[in-house]
């Protein structure tokens, strides 16, 4: 396979030439995967126009060499950033943009510290998103790794609802459910799943408990799978020895009405308050609009979680290439909840449904 | 069982006179954690001589009524920092210590922007390590499960030496662990397990490979195990179908003498930098000295790597109540490398072993 880094270091300097900066200090730890290859837990690139370098410490040097042949690997030693000096040095950097949405207060003092100890002028420009901003759009490459996540999700889904039943705890359908994508082909999961039952499901975010699940109760699974570090989002809310309930039924078919409104008007220029409005109207309108507390969805890629938002206070427009969830959901104090999320790629301007698990 | 909050509390107060501050901001997870018992996975504490409130928005806030009975739950809505300008002004703090080592750059920035439009006078005070000092004296509950853990990942270690095998791949090596362990009760791992085989076993942190483990190589297995929120941390080196290899028992050999001296020197008051020089010297003097390119160990609790830290560059003094690992190693480029490692608890003046797994 070709290496996709060439082509996104053109892109990262573009920024450089937009945010009229020397160069970029890249310390996130998804970013500098994203636009290296090195899959290392520590380490730092350094952008310019010119030049790339990745620093790292003795346990990684040797990988690094292998992983990011685009890159000179520095190698750092001791405590100081002595390193960082140098390397600055070394690439005549004046203004550096640095991640300020990813390194800590107490660094950026240190950083500049540093500089200022060895009377070296360097502004230190804090920029955000900027590979983030890049990793929205998702390379053809990655869109097939992202559906091949979901794809173990799904099967994953089907799994379950063969062998729940009324009795098994939450703790045991969660490592059931995580056994089984593992050996199906997932790294480890980007989220622990959620598997909560009865009243729980009212708690959007309930860790597995040792909670029985009883008979005639929601119980809303929300699981994700990781495919060569991209990650996939899937939730179902299964009813076990589902009689005529009334009530689930109206919340099931309200929150399935909602998610399929929104994936039915989202296309090329949607932006993130209309999608979701075209879920939460629905919620609304049947009464449940308190009951709908978070946002319609979130971008997904190499994080769980990433750009773009789906939500009342989104900034972001959808456009082709982008890979997303779409999961409205209600959530009722006492009685439990449903919340029903697809992973979805906007490609050639229309909505492709990478879920397949049946709802 | 009684509530450690209390008391954590208390000692937490402590730090705030004596950094004459109104009030901390805790941002970071396994400190909000340690000093709230809430498991939700966003969150903020402010803490003041009078006051605990636990920040959370509306995925967490039923749970965290549950989990922090000693806490006012506050509920955030929006995005802005309208919710931290009310806070800051009802609990009347004017000078406020935040964790410099965990909030960003960005986040610090927003902080302050919206005290400044509030108009609202507030100093911003960095503090660092100041929850983690605390953590690193374990209450005796902590070091129980830190025991149980540790015992998890000694009996993950001997069915690894059961079942392991020429021409099993490190992949399927490090599934057969994290399952075993799951499956003993462990939460998900604190970090993925380490199987480096033969020439990967240079590497210090090699991520598991579809690589066949082959005869007669060292097989570096470093895992770790986690009960009730506590990690553990165990190496051991595997010669399969072991011949009299000289270069291995040599190299072997040295790595646990070297571990031996620092496990039988360690006392009260022993400081990181000589725990460190007394097991460097043996690998030193056996002319391996480039070959040990880390730190001696590293405090183990609930984040997996935590204060103490035992290293050439080490600040601490070791005392009763740290919970910690002991683990050189030599690592030849080509050949291979050896680690050893011990999770290790200072009590009443004495090193005592948790790790049991046969060496």
């Amino acid at each position: 396979m070709t290496s996709n880094i060439p082509n996104r270091l053109q892109k990262i300097r573009r920024e450089l030439v937009e945010k009229k900066i020397d160069g970029i200090f890249i310390s996130q730890a998804e970013n500098r995967y994203y636009l290296s290859n090195f899959l290392g837990t520590a380490g730092y690139l350094l952008i310019t126009g010119r030049d790339a370098v990745l620093a790292t410490d003795f346990r990684y040097t040797a990988q690094a060499g292998i992983q990011s042949p685009e890159y000179r690997i520095f190698q750092i030693t001791g405590n100081s950033l002595d390193w960082f000096v140098q390397l600055v040095a070394e690439l005549k950097i004046k203004r550096l943009g640095f991640e300020s949405g990813n390194i800590t207060f107490a660094f950026h003092r240190k950083l500049y510290e540093a500089m200022n100890k060895a009377e070296a002028k360097l502004e230190l420009i804090p920029v955000e998103a900027t590979v983030e901003s890049i990793r929205e759009l998702k390379e053809p490459e990655e869109i097939e790794l992202i559906t091949k996540a979901a794809d173990i999700a799904d099967k994953a889904m089907e799994h379950i609802r063969e062998i729940i039943h009324v009795g098994i705890t939450e703790r045991e359908v969660a490592w059931e459910i995580e056994k089984f994508m593992r050996e199906k082909g997932s790294q480890s999961l980007p989220f622990e799943a959620i598997v909560a039952s009865g009243p729980n499901a009212a708690l959007p975010h309930h860790r597995p408990s040792g909670r029985r699940i009883g008979p005639c109760e929601p119980v809303v699974i929300d699981i994700g799978a990781k495919v060569g570090g991209y990650c996939s989002d899937l939730t179902r809310t299964i009813f076990i020895d589902k009689q005529d309930d009334a009530q689930f039924n109206q919340v099931y078919n309200t929150v399935l009405k909602a998610q399929l409104a929104a994936i039915s008007m989202i296309h090329e220029g949607t932006n993130g308050v209309e999608a979701d409005s075209a879920a939460r109207v629905v919620i609304t309108n049947a009464g449940f609009g308190q009951a709908f507390g978070h946002s319609l969805g979130h971008g997904v890629g190499l994080n769980g979680h990433e750009q773009p938002r789906l939500g009342p206070n989104s900034t972001d427009t959808l456009v082709s290439g982008m890979v997303f969830t779409i999961e409205p959901g209600i959530y009722l104090t006492g009685w439990g909840g449903v919340r029903i999320e697809d992973l979805v790629v906007l490609e050639n301007g229309k909505i492709k449904v990478l879920s397949k698990a049946k709802k």
